[in-house]
């Protein structure tokens, strides 16, 4: 948690309404931080389903390998975690830390030790105490509560600046559902896996095979389109939860991907991720403008994603942007290096709606007067269109700005 | 060239000799810059033999795309070399300007258009306009004297904040040869090609091929290990000429890759081109400290080339290494997210001689007091123990600090 606050924080946050089937409670257990929560647990009601996708990195977290273990049985009762210290890259000490963790989180909430969940996220390297937060989880998942949202989005947080949050109330088959979700960022964020952390509620009764189709779709044009630094974390962890609840109040249930009846609550769902994703970018370390890159005419999907991730990640166009540079030279540069097909006599390029580049020159409309006004935007839009085909794709980063440096220079002293 | 020079330029430059058979002049053609140089003609003796890398980009500048195209003739006559404008991304016109300067430069030195190499860096996508320097060339080629290695060298540079310079001296076949080499960063540097400009003569008697082979062999662990920032020039290139004049002298001509009496050119010219490329990212844009990583331990080579490149290229563990923390975690997710085989329980990471990680968590012996020591040094070395196999590999890069940021936020303007 930053004292400054991003200047692309939402002017205001949604008022997040219960899912049911869900209770909340947050904790000051002091593990790094002092004065403000570090600890969240979700307690779910008994027959939830449960869906994840976590990080691709060879060096994964002891808490990601323990989700992936448990997520094979698809039930899920509680879910833990904690901010201030990663539990990744400990060894035994960190297996041994989720093992006590995951006994402590089951019997509080009467589950079995398979129906427990958890996630970590902090610095690296640094041994994980389960001793120092165990003993509070049984009195919170005693008190926990259905409306404390906001609390668990902030009990997650770590460089962030805000509480990262989105709701979607939709209908399956007649019936309302509820969609919650919660996200942290701040640093370490690449796609190509989920974010550092991200947990979505629904109280919609959808079977864990089909809630983990949803999961997995969704996240491609989402947390896996996002980067803030093209650096992937050892921790995370995207997770959704469905408590079936609604079925009380006339919901079907959904035991197929293909149900019809699943096409507003998929829609719904990517919307709420997508939200999610973007609350990421906004609070990147040291952003202050967003950065979509939209890239079409590639050979493929594929080679568009790649040649968009190639500009949101190169470090030359993202100081462009910091300063308010429309600096098309260095997207032309990005273009190059993405080692995809591409023309460089057919490529077209505009930051917004002005096109500075067409048929691989400067285009002699160019206003640079006009293009300087638009960077000075807090969302800058840019894309190119490649000329040789009908791939797209879009991305979306951040500006690397010296408050990057800054945050990243003395973040663990 | 820069106001400030970086803390780790060279505390003193190597007296250059002259290389037989090549001469120097350089200009001031107000091109971008005022006040300095930016114009320089290296012209051969005939009988020089060329070899050429260049950059891999899929949007290369006009310059690389005729240099490519002369290469094929294996002779050079002429060096042509402007800064302050790229002519990359410059369509048609960025072509025409490459074959007026092309024309000028080969009348001016008395060869056949098929003889002369052009280079070009600065800005990209505005047009270079060839009138602007093209009618200096002829008084330029007259008054060409061999001994301004390090003129050539200023008058190449653009955010380089000193000229970089190597030279040896070698024997082949019992007659002394001289390889001299310039080059010049700092910014868009990336491996997977050779670096923004490099150029290395030779008064050793070699066949074209032969040369060729010598120049693609040797840029693997040198110029093609160093990275700044992740992000390829469009303009990358680097070239070796070789004049023969020593041949006068007793050296006998190289005819054959193998020939035994190469060894020791052989090692010579890889020294300075790994000299010429430590001085490139000791020099990257607001470097402060060179940054040395060693994996060894990899599934392969390969494997260790891209673990160690996941590593330098890293916006974490350079931010880290500016603010002179030994964040090891940073090592191990930049290990995790290469997708190359690794085992997290079997890693060990390095800070100089002081091992921080071990066996897939924190050294038990680690001292935090000597290693915050170690990190207040220029030169740092991070060495990455796989434990899976034999492959290893060396990249440098520099830190990532608030003046690389403030240096490419407002370059353009």
């Amino acid at each position: 948690m930053s004292a400054t606050v991003s200047p692309l924080a939402p002017k205001k946050y949604p008022k997040m309404p219960a899912v049911e089937g869900v209770r909340i409670a947050t904790a000051e257990a002091g593990i790094k931080y002092k004065g403000r929560t570090d600890l969240l647990a979700m307690v779910f009601d008994e027959g939830t389903t449960a869906a994840g996708v976590f990080t691709r990195s060879k060096c994964p977290s002891a808490p990601v390998d323990f989700c992936r273990q448990n997520l094979s049985g698809g039930k899920a009762r509680v879910l833990v975690v904690n901010s201030g210290n990663a539990n990744a890259f400990t060894g035994k000490k960190g297996r041994e830390t989720t093992r006590m963790t995951g006994e402590a989180a089951a019997k509080a909430a009467g589950a079995s030790a398979g129906e427990v969940f958890l996630a970590s996220t902090g610095v690296i390297g640094e041994p994980l105490d389960a001793g120092r937060f165990s003993h509070l989880l049984a009195d919170m998942a005693k008190e926990a509560k259905p409306d404390r949202w906001t609390e668990a989005a902030k009990a997650i947080m770590t460089t962030d600046t805000y509480p990262k949050l989105a709701t979607a109330t939709v209908k399956i088959g007649g019936a309302d559902v509820v969609i919650n979700g919660i996200a942290k960022g701040a640093g370490m964020i690449a796609p190509d896996m989920a974010t550092m952390l991200s947990f979505v509620a629904t109280d919609a009764p959808i079977d864990a095979p089909v809630l983990q189709a949803l999961l997995s779709k969704g996240v491609g044009s989402t947390f896996n389109a996002v980067t803030v630094d093209s650096d992937t974390s050892t921790s995370d962890t995207l997770m959704l939860f469905a408590t079936g609840v609604a079925e009380k109040r006339g919901a079907p249930r959904i035991m197929e991907v293909g149900d019809a009846r699943l096409g507003q609550f998929r829609r719904a769902l990517n919307r709420v991720l997508k939200q999610l994703a973007l609350q990421v970018v906004r609070d990147g370390e040291g952003a202050r403008k967003q950065v979509e890159v939209t890239v079409t005419g590639a050979k493929s999907a594929r080679s568009a994603k790649r040649i968009a991730l190639s500009i949101a990640n190169s470090p030359l166009v993202k100081t462009a942007v910091a300063g308010e540079d429309a600096n098309w030279g260095r997207v032309v540069m990005a273009v190059g290096k993405a080692g995809e097909p591409a023309d460089r006599d057919r490529l077209a390029i505009w930051f917004g709606d002005s096109r500075l580049a067409f048929e691989g020159e400067r285009d002699p409309a160019y206003s640079e007067a006009a293009t300087s006004a638009y960077m000075k935007r807090d969302d800058i839009a840019i894309r190119v269109d490649i000329g040789l085909g009908r791939g797209k794709a879009t991305v979306w980063t951040c500006d690397l700005t010296k408050e990057y440096v800054a945050i990243n220079g003395d973040y663990r002293s």
